[in-house]
């Protein structure tokens, strides 16, 4: 039986300030990639966060991003591979230290935001990125986007590694995502979205933007949580997978590790 | 034979900024804090730090502090018992990561300043403190001022606990440090401090601000190396101790866990 | 005819997070205090906080906080008074300068949370604040607490000040705030909180927790803009001052400078 | 008779933290660009700084750097051209207010680290810092790189411009600074270096990477301040620039605004 995890960015809320709807996402999905206080999130949010996850019995993740809370990590910057190994594993350990003590494992490490597509790019940093994570636990899954560098980086080192796909993203014949700022890149037709995504899941095919079908191997599919409308599409996407008979499952029940 | 431990605040460098001369202390000592990025310090110090410490064979500690860097966490913080423990736990777990990492332990967590001098008289302050360091790792050492809350609550809940003396600051007939308002806080006398520490290790009595003779349970010495003269200070009190027949031992070897 | 200001802390979102529902409460104030980047903020959104002020004509306002950005600025720090003036220098100066690039002035200073709360308490803080302010500007208005010691400092040095009510708190016989750890320091029945502040700023009279009725002399009533019930509170307000023949006004019309 | 502008960063120290020898280099210096919290500094180090540049009678500039105080802002960022026309506006403003609080005057604005280095090249960066500063105060002076996005930026909108140039440094014949992972970008020399800038000061000539003269009109010369071989440097050229018959002055004596 086909499996398919469903991964969501969660407890992002900082402070005073609120941003998410987690525990209205948490029932849908298998994974929760939860930050860890760089680019969003403060140990107070990390504590709940990860109660709330464990308590759901869904696959934990750290969110690691670049030490940049006003952009929230989503500005590129330019920090070098051993700055970007330290930065994560202090991350990871700090998520790890509250999972630990709820008594759950971490399941997987996913960088965010201009971290995760500066490594997608750039196999230096991709590489130093696994390697922090390998170091810290070599039995962690890397989660990087579907056909980039950061997938290669950690199958070179050895690190178990999931591959993410958009169900909403258009992707270029060689496997990479169609960049934002290209027509056509976002899929706003939710019905083709999801017929696509079940395509990739259960015939491992997408049609790239020249029309031709290429291979695709998805571990993950990323949702979001932080709006009305991403949680119908969610609903949507659970209930179409259902019907096809792929099973929702976190990672560790998808990556042999 | 008798044994003490000596540590020392390390790592508290953060980008292009430098505090302390780490690397002429670390022969020095046998318990090294290592500051973790809210006080002071950021990812790349910690895994230098870390990496300094276990070369030296030293115990590595965490040194939590408030998320002031600004002050320092010198200055004293509202923050409520459950937002200490979830920093403790955040701060902790970052550190665990470089020492994991490194391939060594995490011996003990001295909390520092503001955090550590409130923890002292705040028992509920110092209980939320000690039970995130076990949640986390029940084998943990946590380092307190002897005769503190922060003592008292470990031993409550179970916690393997360290006392920790001061060769230059008097004590209080009730066995609490003078404190630095009051005439006479400071000892400046160095060889006066030497003796006054080597008769607390040794006979585990010290002279109260009354003239009167108190006992005291000394693990570990506090030393600092971020100066010449310091580090002169602490090369006496280890010559002092050798004399003595006193052995300088990380916690480790001192507690029993 | 009987004048008083309706003052709101406004923009408090910061980088991707959203905090108040500015837009709507901008049209039923007459003072905005603007959070200037410590415990909330950022540039950009001061920038479009103060060009919608600007566009409101309403009184601009510098709302400067402690550097806690996790703990927005609500506990205590035990800042030097030397620190707090530098702070409040800094934040008025950033806050000003949006203001004097959009063509308006800036009209008075309120410091925000734990800082308003120590300072109406701590003479020698509240002093340090106001000499910043009037150091920068002696024409500005300083915003404190009525009968607190922020009052008193400002009116020491000379600096012209606003003491501000709120509408829904009791007061003591000695004319502070009773505290909220007290029972009956909110005043939960609306129409009584109304009836209240009308009388406070018509009679200048307000009955304190005794019974007795004391003299209350009343520049601005604090409000709040956060959610669609507080909004609603400040409609009333409104309704009620206008019914009652009292003209709402900026600081600027009622404070002789 | 010639004239030249000697400037330097200062108050680049924060919190516990120091970095620089401020007190050392004001008194060979004719400018200093300070630094305004982002990139380094604090608000008490801003208001000491100030005081110390007021009293040596030197030009006050502003040093706006990016948001990364862990990378000492030297790392590029991909900031929007608002978000960096903002966080110049945040950042002169706070130094405005230090300088306008101890009765002096700023002079002008000099970017910091990538910062600079960005605008230098991207002139839609450059644009939204220039006018920034003109939005605040037109006549203050711009400091830019000699030949660069930001000294164009600056001149299309007539906001008083200062050229900077580099006595260590290389330059290509197209009057851009010789990168600094080229061979020669940096010129060890001193007495060449020294050479050098003299005829940039009184010839307004240098010689390029291919060996052939360029024109180039400096304003003021880059010297640094933060160790003793530093200090050494600026004096040589001090003394070199007094024997040429060419003054030190501040920008505000050689700029017309």
């Amino acid at each position: 039986m086909a499996k398919i995890d469903l991964n969501c960015d969660l407890g992002e809320s900082f402070g005073a300030y609120t941003i998410g709807m987690d525990d209205k996402v948490i029932p849908l999905i298998s994974s929760a990639n939860i930050a860890c206080g760089f680019h969003a999130s403060d140990p107070v949010v990390m504590e709940k966060t990860v109660a709330m996850a464990a308590k759901a019995g869904i696959g934990i993740g750290a969110h690691p991003g670049y030490p940049d809370l006003m952009g929230y990590g989503r500005r590129n910057m330019n920090v070098s591979p051993e700055e970007a190994g330290a930065y994560v594993t202090y991350q990871l350990g700090a998520l790890y230290a509250f999972a630990r003590s709820a008594g759950v494992k971490v399941q997987h490490v996913k960088p965010h935001g201009a971290l995760y597509n500066m490594a997608a790019k750039d196999y230096k940093l991709a590489l130093a990125i696994a390697q922090a994570v390998k170091d810290f636990d070599p039995s962690l899954i890397l989660m990087g986007l579907s056909g980039s560098e950061s997938v290669r980086a950690a199958q070179d080192i050895g690190l178990p590694v999931a591959r993410e796909v958009f169900a909403d993203r258009a992707y270029m014949p060689d496997g990479s995502l169609m960049p934002r700022s290209m027509e056509g890149a976002v899929i706003h037709d939710e019905e083709e979205a999801i017929r696509r995504t079940v395509r990739m899941v259960k015939e491992h095919k997408v049609t790239a933007a020249d029309g031709t079908d290429i291979e695709i191997l998805p571990d993950s599919i990323c949702v979001h949580g932080d709006n009305v409308k991403a949680l119908a599409f969610v609903t949507q996407i659970r209930k179409a997978m259902e019907e096809e008979g792929v099973e929702i499952a976190p990672l560790s029940e998808i990556i042999k590790v």
